[in-house]
């Protein structure tokens, strides 16, 4: 705290940089929330028909017909199902036409965009147990190994909306994949920073964090064996939760079945926490790993990034993609570990 | 439109590239909204105290002295007064402090954070006239002018949140104004794009646009002498409108005072247009210009970025930065143009 000329006091704001992609986030503590009170922005409910069947439940007796299956985990009735989305973002079935309209280029959006739903209408990823998860993790493996050397596909998005304020349209419990022909901003940026790192220190940027937050703790929420969760030094979002495999990996589609057991651990526990710290809040979580376009990332580190949604970008986020949060990761990640 | 294997009718989806950044924005029309149903996804309400005042409306009654006030516009009473921010993101005051944490850095977070507020509590930019509008232009380069020299400002942003969904948390019209030390990705990544796009082509990639566009008129949704609104090819969201200067402007700060009328009508218009477009629905804008950290930017043209909140960031988007519009920038601006 200082003082200005007024004899106010002024609450000290920071600027921490991403060690990776090189990029700001502002923690400006001035509004001084409590972590607690970070739970009073619920998550608005997803208004919901219930004069109509919900089609995640029973997609046989929809629209979704079971025609449409791609993929079903079943132990005599089913666990885990995989459609394609109704409204594909991208779409298969032909290589990328390439478009030109004096200066601008555009191209066909050629891909693959799938649902992976879970059967329990009213249960969420923070109510399930280990092994749920496990097979949710299972089955965004297998539908990623499926896709990944087909034509056209470079990067595949693993994600997963709750809530409104997290951008789902839909209350059933799922999660996407879309299968993309082009490397993204955000993606190749970590990409070449993780390169450029490692040029500079002959060693992953990742493996670095890891190192430091696992000595340290401060920023810990969970660990076992193979992962680590931690807010990170230069958090976006209030409450940010990186889930990481310790070893230096960097293909997620690598991930051994021992290892998807303690992944699911690692990430259920993060989430149960984050449900409990802000009340069931909406969230995203989505996995970062390397593209699938022939090329190798020996120096990237696979990683899941969990944003609770807790305040909405504004005029200057959308202006210069520097993010403003309002508690530190330190504080967060406290208040997390000993829930 | 093509057919999928299972005979269902598919909507093509379209990868547009940004040709300032070379960033991806996907159009995809398959939920088929038409441009009036847009305006169904109506922003909330602020939640106001009416046993409290304002303290925009009464700053002298309020914590909100006096005393803090920088600059006012007044003709006997006033119309437009500037404050610093309360809970401001960047503070005042020295040099920035930079700090190690292991692996990690990170800086004070030195600068200023002011408020531009404009009389009427209930009297938004829609619905003002060109006049009042060329007075709030007038306060920001007023404002910038004063600042941009100031040690270690390097970069002015200039911007405006409008409803909730937008990020604004009072009620009260008011533009907000971040002087700070670093220039953000965004606009890096737009200053970068210009000067490699001049290098390669030997003209400036905004002027390119600006010429295509006022050509082609289909994307274009007002213009006059001095400026053109429209909405640019590779939209991130619906019905965003960019404002730029139909001559090559580096610097927003140094627009004419006859400029600052032109500007008023363009950046009122298009605001005005998407208010009854989309009825009333929470916005932003923002001012994208030459950082004023003492070097040149010739190749960079400034220019006002619009965007209507009508649609939220999911876990695509935040993984990717690759934003999913569900309307065609043309099928936008036609329906904007007419109105």
């Amino acid at each position: 705290m200082e003082k200005n000329k007024n004899n106010k006091k002024t609450q000290l704001t920071e600027l921490r940089q991403d060690l990776v992609t090189g990029d700001w986030v502002v923690i400006a503590t001035g509004r001084a929330k409590k972590p607690e009170e970070f739970a009073s922005n619920k998550r608005s409910f997803i208004e919901e028909d219930h004069n109509k069947i919900c089609f995640f439940c029973y997609p046989e007796e929809t629209e979704q017909e079971k025609d449409n299956l791609i993929y079903e985990r079943a132990n005599g009735d089913w666990s885990l199902r995989v459609f394609p989305n109704k409204y594909p973002a991208f779409v298969s079935g032909r290589v990328p036409k390439h478009t030109e309209e004096g200066p601008y280029f555009a191209m066909d959006g050629t891909g693959y965009h799938e649902l992976i739903i879970t059967r329990d209408h009213h249960r969420q990823i923070a109510q399930m147990d280990f092994l749920e998860v496990a097979e949710i993790i299972d089955a965004y493996q297998e539908r990623y190994i499926d896709l990944m050397n087909k034509k056209s596909v470079n990067y595949i998005e693993v994600f997963h909306n709750h809530g409104k304020e997290a951008g789902a349209s839909i209350a059933h419990p799922h999660s996407q994949l879309m299968a993309i022909p082009v490397i993204s901003p955000y993606v190749k940026s970590e990409l070449d920073g993780a390169e450029s790192y490692h040029k500079m220190n002959k060693q992953c940027v990742y493996c670095t964090m890891i190192a430091w937050e696992t000595e340290h703790k401060k920023r810990v929420v969970f660990e076992n064996d193979d992962f680590l969760a931690y807010c990170p030094y230069s958090s976006r979002a209030a409450f940010e939760v990186w889930v990481l495999p310790k070893k230096h990996k960097p293909y997620f589609e690598r991930t051994s079945d021992s290892e998807k057991i303690t992944l699911a651990e690692a990430l259920q526990t993060a989430i149960s926490k984050i449900y409990k710290a802000l009340e069931d809040p909406a969230y995203n979580f989505y996995i970062h790993t390397s593209p699938c376009d022939g090329k190798d990332y020996p120096h990237f580190h696979w990683h899941i990034e969990i944003i609770p949604r807790t305040s909405v970008w504004a005029g200057f986020e959308l202006s210069t993609g520097i993010e403003i949060s309002t508690i530190q990761p330190e504080v967060a990640a406290d208040y997390l570990r000993k829930i």
